[in-house]
Parts: structure tokens; sequence; C-alpha cells
């Protein structure tokens, strides 16, 4: 899609410095840009930068307009403005509605005659499929899912039963939704399965990323609020609440029963216990160890630092000994206390 | 299914307090339960929650019989009760034998009559699936593949060559079994890939979670044994051995070669490096770096704790300074004995 | 495939000990060899085991040749001979070329004429499959996806738009390439998608395991270099960029914009945090969190070590009051040099 400098800045809603006529087509780094392009300055710092773009216009803030050569685009929030710009120019690719006679149709689904469903889909009894969504290659949707309006199923998505979708939901390849929870009993050492009959509720505009999987609850739904956004090969097990527009990074675990509050920020490979409570605000850095419930918004850590193989094992060695030293400190502040007060 | 008190009291072999004709359709916690609902209460700590139910019956231990206000059923574990009670109400749906018409079977292959095969599967050579086995909507299953009977393949799952499932496993959709083991020799800095020949094996009763990975043994196979529960996304390396009805919980990994005892639980997130060996009857706690073999059975974890951000980092730069800190101590320990004889 | 003593050596351009016609047709561990198959003695640290062996013909080094009990390949690394060895007992099944009925073409895709595509899968227009590539059984390439000559797509792989694959790649089943990266802007709580308009490019002989995801870039393309290896449910995020012939295991996840030297060997369950630079020859050990730049080659690693529970509680506790211990230390120090100047 092209659009005209002036064009863009109207649907955006900002100004512009510049050719109005000048006619954008596609989005690029301040490097790589190109005739045509749009690019962004997302911070004041890199302002430098400007000056030897190659973009055709770049979206900047009020401060840094004066450090543009090229066409401007003035905005508030630059990278922001840059989000919804590649929207315009990127719109996503939506099929006309209608099954591909590839896909294999339960009699007893209804699918929305404005949806699309691509080759190789198998989609079971009592499936429904929202008005315009969009169903990829080799989707499988079991028995009663519920697709919401303008939702995305990328390739070789399994939803399994009782799974219901909110709208302009997005789902990567290979995600898995619905899977049964890791419930089990255990008889003299044996494991006996308890059926899963819980589901998975999923809000509006949910993002799932690929290979990620959503376990089904074992008795009520597991849940996904509004507007969370899920990364790659992250872990939801059975029961657990995901409060709205919490952002979760990859490969993170979260177990059984844990509540997420909204507005959380969770990074890359962290993992949650079961049945905890986290409350609205928390962020959480990379590779974080949550062991307990956490009360208050704020920024949390855990984990060791990096070191050369060699030093770390000192040190490694040494945290064994950690509450062996914090004894022999005390001990030593008793001992010297006692030579201060004898000297 | 719904079934009488009295009936499910028989079938589960318990005792029951109150209407032997009262129609139990479900399961549902104490607090969400309605009429037709049967619930339970898996510990006396919370029997006070008995009074406010609305479920048609209750699974309570003997000492709870009392503060049960509804229909009861007496049982030992009142847990593993809910767990059979479940599983008679929610039985699996088995399909009637039978192959998708748009399935594709190798004409070399062996599908039971009594087995179902879903729609979109890819049945290769030599493979043999075993009576009222159940294979799901876009399964592959490759080259020699062996299912057991009564064994569950959800949609979506990959098996390839030499893979060979015992009875009623219960493998999760996006689940790969048999996929190449991580082996290279180097040559001169570049990898020189090792053809991975072993298969993998899987007693009975197995269950694989959604999207985990099991790969093949490089010359003899990867051992799942009878009962072992894995929950999704954990990756098995080749050659690795699992004992019998061990459990492990979701994005686990555990690296080649290793051997891990019988009846062991193992967290989420637990790392297990290659080559080593874990004792029957170990536990290991969530997020557990496992760098050495375990040779007793017993509760292990390792990791930091979670603390706000800001103390973090204060604690953090500390841990590379732990062996000097120790030797500090021991330093003072030495000046403090000197000046104690001193004074 | 079986091939005779002196023909397989003659193949690996190694010397030989013994029967030049003893055929020898598949590999097996010193212990589990049987007549007809080759085995390798990695380390001479293990040279004891080859009294015993069962095996037709045994690679060994020169100075192993004297305890070698049957016939011998002499190699200068056994390790990379038995790779070699392995390679040709075992040669790659390539199906001759041809598009399976039950496969979903686009007319504006071009499929190599000695290229095979099996079963159920989907290919996009502008695909382009080059000679000799293999794709597997429910594979879905998107608009646009070059795969080059001979590499092999494993079954259920998924491929989006704006992917390009080497020469001679191998993608495990349920891996994912092109997935959207994670980008968002926030605008007042909350998440703006932010389209992934970048693709991913795959150099030659690059592995990628199963399950694993490869998001495509944001702007300019995430890249993953000649010979790289990556091992399963590995998540590597938009614009990383991996050098050539680094080897990496299960369970890492790479964030957005780190760029990975070359020959690294990066463990399994690391997770390297967004915007790094790790220089080439970097070894970095299992579960190590990586929060900072790497710029010398090296062997590094983090993490705390796995204790009994009860005593892990205790260490983990003072691990909150590390920063403290180091300051009772530093005012114990002083009062110790005080006291030593007084008494």
């Amino acid at each position: 899609m092209a659009l005209t400098l002036e064009l863009l800045a109207s649907r955006l809603g900002c100004e512009f410095d510049g050719d109005a006529d000048c006619l954008i087509s596609g989005v690029a780094t301040l490097e790589d840009a190109a005739v045509g392009e749009l690019s962004f300055l997302a911070s004041s710092k890199y302002r430098a930068r400007l000056a030897a773009t190659k973009a055709s216009a770049v979206i900047v803030a009020e401060r840094d307009r004066d450090a543009c050569p090229v066409n401007a685009l003035i905005a508030r929030d630059p990278y922001l403005t840059y989000a919804r710009a590649t929207q315009l120019l990127y719109p996503d690719e939506y099929h006309a509605g209608g099954v591909h006679p590839d896909a294999v149709i339960d009699d007893a689904a209804q699918i929305d005659v404005t949806a699309w469903v691509d080759a190789h889909c198998v989609i079971g009894p009592g499936v429904i499929v929202g008005a315009r969504a969009q169903i990829g290659a080799g989707c499988v949707l079991e028995r009663d899912v519920v697709i919401g309006r303008e939702s995305r199923l990328m390739s070789n998505v399994t939803i399994h039963g009782r799974v219901r979708l909110g709208e302009r939901c997005v789902i990567q390849p290979g995600a898995v939704i619905g899977s049964d929870g890791f419930g089990y009993a255990n008889e003299r050492g044996k494991w006996v399965k308890i059926p899963q009959v819980g589901g998975v509720t999923l809000g509006d505009d949910v993002e799932v990323g690929a290979n990620t999987t959503i376990d089904r609850g074992a008795l009520s739904d597991t849940i996904v609020a509004n507007g969370v956004k899920l990364d790659n090969q992250i872990q939801i097990a059975h029961n657990v609440h995901i409060g709205e527009h919490t952002a979760i990074a990859g490969c993170t675990g979260i177990a059984g029963s844990t509540h997420i509050g909204k507005h959380c920020a969770i990074g890359g490979h962290v993992g949650i216990v079961g049945h905890l409570s986290i409350a609205d605000g928390v962020q959480i850095s990379a590779k974080t160890f949550v062991s307990q419930s956490i009360h208050e918004a704020g920024f949390y850590s855990s984990g060791a630092p990096l070191e050369p193989n060699a030093r770390w094992r000192k040190n490694f060695v040494r945290m064994k000994q950690l509450d062996e030293m914090a004894r022999r400190i005390k001990t030593l502040e008793k001992m010297v206390r006692k030579l201060s007060n004898d000297v």
C-alpha cells in the first residue's frame, strides 16, 4: 500500500513538514531506509543519525523536528506512530469468505460466510467461526470451539474442546490451546489421570505466540483476558488467570491456578510456580524464579550473574556456605564487640 | 454421563450418605458446583467451605462427614476418588474403528479395524496401529512407528521412525517424538552431523504434553518407562532414560544420556545436564539447575530468591564476590583469634 | 547399506587392520554391537572396553590399535570418523521428485522437478522449492518462501512469508520459522501491534530442532548463518543474528536484536536478553542467564548450586542479605584493624 505524506499524516492524526505529495510505501530503519520509505526516531538520544538518512520521511518528536533533513511527520510518541503507520502501510491480508475444498468441516459447525478456512483444516461439530475470521492451513478446531470475529489463526494451530476466543485475536503457528492440564492423583506410587473438564477463555485482542501452549482448566476455565500478548513457547497451565493488557515474553512458564494481574510485563524464561497471586502492574525481569506471591506493583528480579567459568566455579561453591558465612560473621561481630569493650 | 449416587458409590467402591437416587452428571469446585454436580474436599483444612456448597454431593474423608450438609461419598483419599469419579462421569470419547477418507495410509501400514484415524493423517509404511487406538487429525506417523492398543494421539502430533508406544498412552497436540538427537562431531570448527539411528520406546500409560519433544537415540533407544507423565514443552534429548511413574512438569529439559529414576517428581523449568544419574524417588523443585548426579532419594533445589529489582542488583553484584568474602571472613577469624589471645 | 571394511576405509580415507572383506551394515556402541556392526572408541580412557566387544570392527586411534581385538579402522579423530561412517551406512532417504496428489500447491509456486512434496502440504504463491529438496507431510510454506536445494523439511513444519533457506538445511518437525516478532508500542496501557515486515534468512547447512521457533524481523531480517545448529525448543526472537557454525542446545531463548558470534557453543536452557553482542568463540554453560554483552572468547556461566531442599532454603534466604553481609565484613575489618593498632 502506498500513501502520500499528507494522507498518512491525516490518517495518523499528526502534523507534517515537507512535500505533501511524497509517496510512502514502506518502513525501514534510519540506516536502511531508501526512497519511498518512512523511518522513525524513537529517542532524541539518536538524533545525530537523522543527518545521513535516505528515508523519504521520518517520524520525529517536536523537539527533533529541526534536526530532520527530510520530510517529517511530527508525533507525540514517534514509536507509537511508527506502529500505527506500519499498520496502515502493511494491512493484514484478509482472504474473502470461503472454505478451501480440501478442508474438512463437520456438518454441525457454523462458519460465517465472510470467514475464510484454508486447506487441510479440520473443524469439528459445534464449532462456531465468526465474521471475517481467518483460519490458516492445517489448523484443527475440535468440538465446540468458538472463534470470535476477525480473529486470525496462522497455520498448524490446534484448538481443543471448550475453548472460546474473543474478537481480533492472533494465534501464531504451532500454538496449542485447550490441551489437557497436568492433573493426576497418586495411588500407591502410580498416577491416576484427572480428566480435565474446564475450557479456555481468551478475551478480545489477545495474541498467542508460535508453539505456545495453554491448557484447559481442570474444572473451571483457564482465562487470558482482553489485550494480553503472549510471545512464543510460553506455557500456561490449567486455571491460570492472566489479567488485561499483560505482556509476557518467550519461554516463560506459569504453573497451575496462578493469578497474574493486569498491565504486568513479564520477561522471557521466567518461571512462576502454581497457586500464586501477582498484583497489577508488576514487572518481572528475564529468567526470574517467582516462588512467592507479589502483592505490590513494582519491578522484581532474581538470578545469579554471568562470570567467566573458572571464577563462577569458586563463587558457586560458596553459595552453599552462605548460611554458615552469615553465622561466622555474627560470631565475629560478637567477639569484636567484646574485644572492643575489653580493650 | 449421569449416574445415581448409589451407582457412583458402588463403582468407586465407597460408602455414601444421603439420597441414593440423586443424579450426578458432572464435577465442580465446592464454590462453583450446582445441582447435579459432585464436588470434593481434598483437605480437612478447608472443611468450613462445605457449609455453603450447592453441590448435590461431596466426596469427603470420614473425619469430615459430619460437616457435609449435602449428600456425601465417603473416601479414604477424596482427591483420588474425585479423579476416579471424573473418569466415570467424563469417559474418553472413542471413535468407532475406521479411517477418515482424507487420511493418507501407506499400503504397507497395518491399522487395526477397531482403531480410528482422523482426517489429514499421514501414515507411512510399516506402521502398526493397535486395537481401539485413536489417531487425531493432522498426525504424521512415519515409517515403522508402532502405536499400542487404546493409545490416543491428539491432533497434529508427529512421530518419526523407529518409535514404539505402549498401550493406553496419551499424546497431546503438537508433540514430536522421534526427532533427530542433537549429535555432531566437530571438524575444524564445522559441525558434522551424526545420523541418529536409535529409536524411542514409550511404555504403557505414558502421557506426553503439548509441544513436548522426545528425540530418538543416537545408537540405542531413548526410553520413557511405564506410567511416566510428561507435561507440556518438555525436551527429552537422545538416549535419556526416564524410570517408571516419574512425573515431570512443563518446560523442563533433560540433556542427552541422563538416566532418571523411578517415582521421581521433577518441577517445571528444571534443567538437567547430560550423562547424569538421578536416583529413584528424587523430587526436584521448579527451575532447579541439576549439574551433578543425585544418588539418594530426597528433595533437591537450587536458585536465587525474588527481590525488588533495586535490592537484587546490589546482591547480584555481591554474588561475584562470594569467594573473596569467604576469604575475608577467614582472615578476620584468624586476626580476631590472635587478638583474643593477645588481650 | 552394507560395505566391506576395505571399501569403508577407502571412503573414510583411513587405514584398516584385519579382514578386508568383512561386511559392515550398521553402527552400535562397544557394548551393544553385534556381528556386522561397527563401533568406535572416542577416548583412550575407555580402551579396556575394547576387549569384550562383539563388533565386527572398531574405529580407534593409532595409540589404541594394539588393544583392539577385532578388525580396526585407524582414525585421527575416531568420533569424527564414526560420524562420517554413520553417514555412509545410513544415507538420508531421498524421495524421487514429485508432488503428492494430496498436497495443495499454488499455481504461482515453483517446485523443482527433482524436489519431493509430501501429502497434505500447503504451498503458497511465490514459493520456490529447489532441486532435490524434500518437504515432509503436513508442512505449510506461505507466500514467497524460498527453500534451497537439498534442504529437508520434516513433517508439520510451518514457514511463513519472506523466509529464505539455504542449501542442505534440515528442519525438524513442528519447527516454526517466520512467525511474527513480539513487537508492540504501548498506548495508555494497551499494546499496539507493530506489523513485522522483515523476514528470516537461513544460510546453508543450518539445522533447526523440533518445535524451535524463529521470528521474522521487525524491519530487516533475522539471520542464522551457514552451518548453525539449533537444537529443539529454542526461541530466536526478531532480528537476532547468529554467526556461522555456532551450536545452541535445547530450550535456550535469545531475545530481540542480540548478535551472537561465530563458532559459539551455547548450552541448554540459557536465556540471553535483547540487544546484546556475544563475541566469536564464546562458550556458555547450561541454564546461564546472560544479561550483558560478552566481548571476549571464553567459557562463561551463571547459576546457583543444587542442594538438599532444607539446606537450600537456609542459603536462599541469605542471598537476600549478601550486600548487608559484605558491609558487615567491611565494618568488621575496620574495627579489627583499629583493635590491632590499639592492642
